[in-house]
C-alpha cells in the first residue's frame, strides 16, 4: 500500500470502529480503562525498554536536555498515567445523557442527546504520556482515535499502543478504536488532514509551528490554541495584599506553561505605591521585569521593554509591565496583545469586576484569582484533552463533554406536521 | 482600494464593532429589532422598487421562474419578516447567562458565561429575506455580521441593508455591526474566507455547489449542511395506522426542502401487508416510487430503482423504497446513504426504538414522528439561522444559543495555585 492508502485505511477503520462504540456501555469502557492501567504496570519493563531506544536515538540526534526530559518514561510518569486512568473511570460518562427536554404543543417530546464526535485525530509532539491520556479520554467518550505522535517517541508510542489495543480486545471492543500512525513521515500528517470523510476533529498539541501547520492545511475542524499570552490587570481599586501573591503565583508557579502570566498591567493611580512592592516580590523570585517608560521611572528593578516584548509568550521568568491610564486602556492593550487564553483583573470594585468579565474576550476571565487556574483539573472538568482559544465548539479547557456533541432526539406518537 | 483591501476593511470593522456589542443591553438590541420591523414597513415602497430592478435583471438574464419567485419581495414576504422580528424580540437573550456554576475546593467559583461568537459571515443565494433574518439573529446574539448575498439580489440587499443600518444608528449601535459586501465579484468570497484574523464563523446557505466551495476554501470554521437525504424505517413492530400518515407527511408536506423524506425502508416481515397500503397512499398524493427488486414484486406501483437513485436528494415527489431483512440492514443502509440530517423509525417496540436513538448517527433521530419536524421552529428553538450536519459546535438546527459560545468566568478572593 502507498502511504496515502495506509492513512486512508486507518481513517476508514476508525470510522467503522466509531460506529460500534456508539452503543458501548459505560461499564465496559471503564473496565477497559482499568485494564489499560493494569497493563501499564504489568508491562512496565518492556515500555521502559522501548523508551530507552527513543532516548538513545534522541541523544544521537542531539535533542536538547529539555526535550529528552519530556520524552522520558519513568516509574513516576507511568504511575501518574495509572492514577489519571483511575480518576477517569470515576468521572461521569457524558454519552447518552439527554438534556434540555421539552414537550412541544403537538405532543412530541424533544431532547438533545450527548453523542460522541466520531473519529478524532491527535497530532502531537514528544511526550509519550499524551498517547495514553488522549486514547483514554477518547475511549471514555466513545470516540475512535488516531494518534500521530512525534517521530522521536515512535518506539515508546508503539509499545504504549500495543498495551492500549490489548485492553480493548480483552473487553471485546473493536481494536481499531485506538490506532497509531506507525510512520514518522511528515507527509502522513498532510494526508491525515484531508480525510474529512472519516475524521471529525483534529487536535494538534505541540509548538506553535506544528499547530499553525495543522490549522492551515486541514479540511477537518481543528481545536487549538497557538499560545498563552496572559495578563493580570491591577486596577486602581485593587487590594495590594491580594495583588502581590496573585502576580507572583501567576508568573512563577510554573513559568513554562500556557497559563503563566506574561504581562502585568497596573493602573497609574496605584502604580507609585503598588509597583515597587510587586517588583521586589517578583525580583525575589528571580523574575526579570521589562516595562514601559513610566514603570521604569517608578522602579529601578524594571528595565525598558523592547517593542518586540509586548505580547511575547516568554515561557520563562520574564514579565512585561505596563502602566495604564484607565480600564479602557487596559482593555485595549489586552485586545491587542492578548491571545484569548486567560485574562484576570485584581480589584475590589464590584462594577469594574463585572465590566471586566463581560467586556474581556478570553477563554477564561478571572477576578482576583491566579491565571494558573485556567486548567481543566482546576476548573473542575476532571480531565483535559487540551485547550481551545478559538470559539467554535469549545472555548477554554476541553474535558469529556467537549469531546461530545448533541443530536436532537424526538419521541413522537405518530405526529405529522400540519 | 483594491477588492482585497475593501474586504479586509469590512472584516476589520466588523471585528471592532463586535467588541462594542459585548456590553450591549438586551433591551437596546430588542429596540433595534423593533425599529427594523417598523422601517421595513415604512420603507416598503423603496424596498419593492429595488427588488423590481433585481427581478427585471433576473428576467433579462433568464433566471428560472422558481429562482425569480425566491427573489421576489412582496407584502407577504415583508410582513413575514416583520413577524419574525417581533418573535425574535420575545425570545430570551442567551448572552451573559452563566451556566454550570461550581464552587471548587479552594473557594474559587467557576461558571461558564455565554458570549457572542464575534464576527459571522453569511454567504447565501438569492432569497433577500435571509439578509434580514440573519442580521436580526446575529444582532440579538451580539455578533457582528457580514452579509454576502447573491448577485441577482444585490439591489434588494442594498436597500435592506440601508434599513438595517438606520435602525442600528438610531439606537447608538455601531453601524458596522451589520455590513453587506457590495460587490458581486465572486472573488470577494475567496478573500472573505481567508479573513480568519477577524471572522469567527462562516455560514453558507444555498446549493450544494456553493457550500462545497466555501467548505473547501475556508480557513475559518464553517457550519453547513450539504443536503438532506432523510429516511423512515418501518420496523416489523410498526403500527400501520401511524406509518401511513407519517410516510405521506414526511414525503409530501413540502417535498422541496431538506427535511423531506427521500428513502423508505421497510422490514420484510411487514412488507407484504404494509407496503401496498403505503404505496397507494403515496400514489394518491402523486408520488413516484422507485424500489428494490423485492418491493417491485410486492406492489405494481413501484418501478425498479436505478443504482443512482439510492441516496439521491430528489427534492421532488419521488421516493426510494427498500425492503430490509432486519434492523442491522436498515442501520447499514442509513449509514451508507444517509446524510446525517434526519432519520426516523416507526415502531411500537420499546427496545428497538431506544436502539435506533442510540445507534443512528444523524442531527435528529425520531421515533414515530414526521421527518419534517427537524426544523428550529418545530423543535422549539424559536428561530433558526441554518442547520448543521457536521458535529463540531452544533449538530442540527442552529438557534440563538448556537450563535454563542461559553467562556469560563472565575470569581476568586485572592486564591493562588498551590
Amino acid at each position: 500500500m502507498t502511504l496515502e492508502q495506509r492513512i486512508c485505511d486507518i481513517a476508514c477503520r476508525a470510522k467503522i470502529a466509531s460506529s460500534s462504540l456508539l452503543s458501548l456501555p459505560t461499564i465496559t469502557k471503564n473496565r477497559a480503562l482499568k485494564s489499560i492501567a493494569e497493563l501499564l504496570i504489568a508491562e512496565k519493563d518492556s515500555l521502559l525498554e522501548a523508551n530507552a531506544k527513543d532516548l538513545q536515538f534522541g541523544m544521537e540526534k542531539g535533542l536538547s536536555p529539555a526535550m529528552l526530559e519530556r520524552l522520558r518514561l519513568t516509574d513516576a510518569v507511568i504511575n501518574s498515567m495509572v492514577t489519571a486512568l483511575h480518576e477517569l473511570c470515576a468521572l461521569a460518562d457524558p454519552v447518552g445523557k439527554i438534556e434540555d427536554f421539552v414537550k412541544r404543543p403537538n405532543g412530541i417530546q424533544v431532547g438533545r442527546m450527548r453523542v460522541p464526535l466520531g473519529v478524532i485525530a491527535m497530532v502531537y509532539e514528544s511526550r509519550p504520556n499524551v498517547t495514553v491520556d488522549a486514547a483514554a479520554l477518547c475511549l471514555k467518550t466513545g470516540n475512535a482515535v488516531i494518534l500521530r505522535g512525534g517521530s522521536e517517541a515512535l518506539h515508546s508510542n508503539l509499545a504504549l499502543a500495543a498495551v492500549l489495543k490489548k485492553a480493548l480486545i480483552v473487553h471485546g471492543i473493536n481494536g481499531d478504536a485506538i490506532q497509531i500512525v506507525e510512520t514518522t513521515e511528515r507527509k502522513a500528517i498532510d494526508i491525515l488532514l484531508t480525510q474529512d470523510e472519516y475524521i471529525d476533529l483534529i487536535i494538534p498539541r505541540g509548538g506553535e509551528g506544528l499547530i499553525r501547520f495543522v490549522a492551515q492545511n486541514s479540511r477537518i475542524p481543528v481545536l487549538k490554541h497557538y499560545k498563552g499570552v496572559c495578563h493580570l490587570y491591577v486596577d486602581k481599586d485593587a487590594d495590594l495584599e491580594k495583588a502581590v501573591p496573585l502576580v507572583v503565583n501567576s508568573k512563577t508557579h510554573r513559568p513554562g506553561v500556557c497559563n503563566a502570566l506574561e504581562g502585568l498591567l497596573i493602573h497609574e493611580k496605584v502604580a507609585d505605591t503598588y509597583l515597587p512592592v510587586i517588583a521586589v516580590a517578583l525580583r525575589d523570585k528571580g523574575v526579570e521585569l521589562r516595562g514601559c517608560r513610566k514603570s521604569t521611572a517608578i522602579s529601578p528593578l524594571i528595565t525598558s521593554a523592547a517593542d518586540s516584548d509586548w505580547g511575547t509568550e516568554f515561557l520563562d521568568l520574564i514579565l512585561c509591565v505596563k502602566i495604564v491610564g484607565d480600564f479602557e486602556e487596559a482593555k485595549t492593550y489586552i485586545g491587542k496583545y492578548g491571545s484569548q487564553h486567560t485574562e484576570g483583573i485584581i480589584t475590589e470594585n464590584y462594577s469594574t469586576a463585572l465590566r471586566f468579565l463581560t467586556e474581556i474576550d478570553a477563554s477564561a476571565v478571572m477576578i482576583n484569582a491566579s491565571t494558573r487556574f485556567n486548567d481543566g483539573g482546576q476548573l473542575g472538568l476532571g480531565a483535559e484533552i487540551g485547550i481551545s482559544t478559538t470559539k467554535l465548539h469549545a472555548y477554554g479547557p476541553m474535558g469529556l463533554e467537549e469531546l461530545t456533541t448533541r443530536k436532537f432526539v424526538v419521541y413522537g406518537q405518530g405526529q405529522v406536521r400540519e
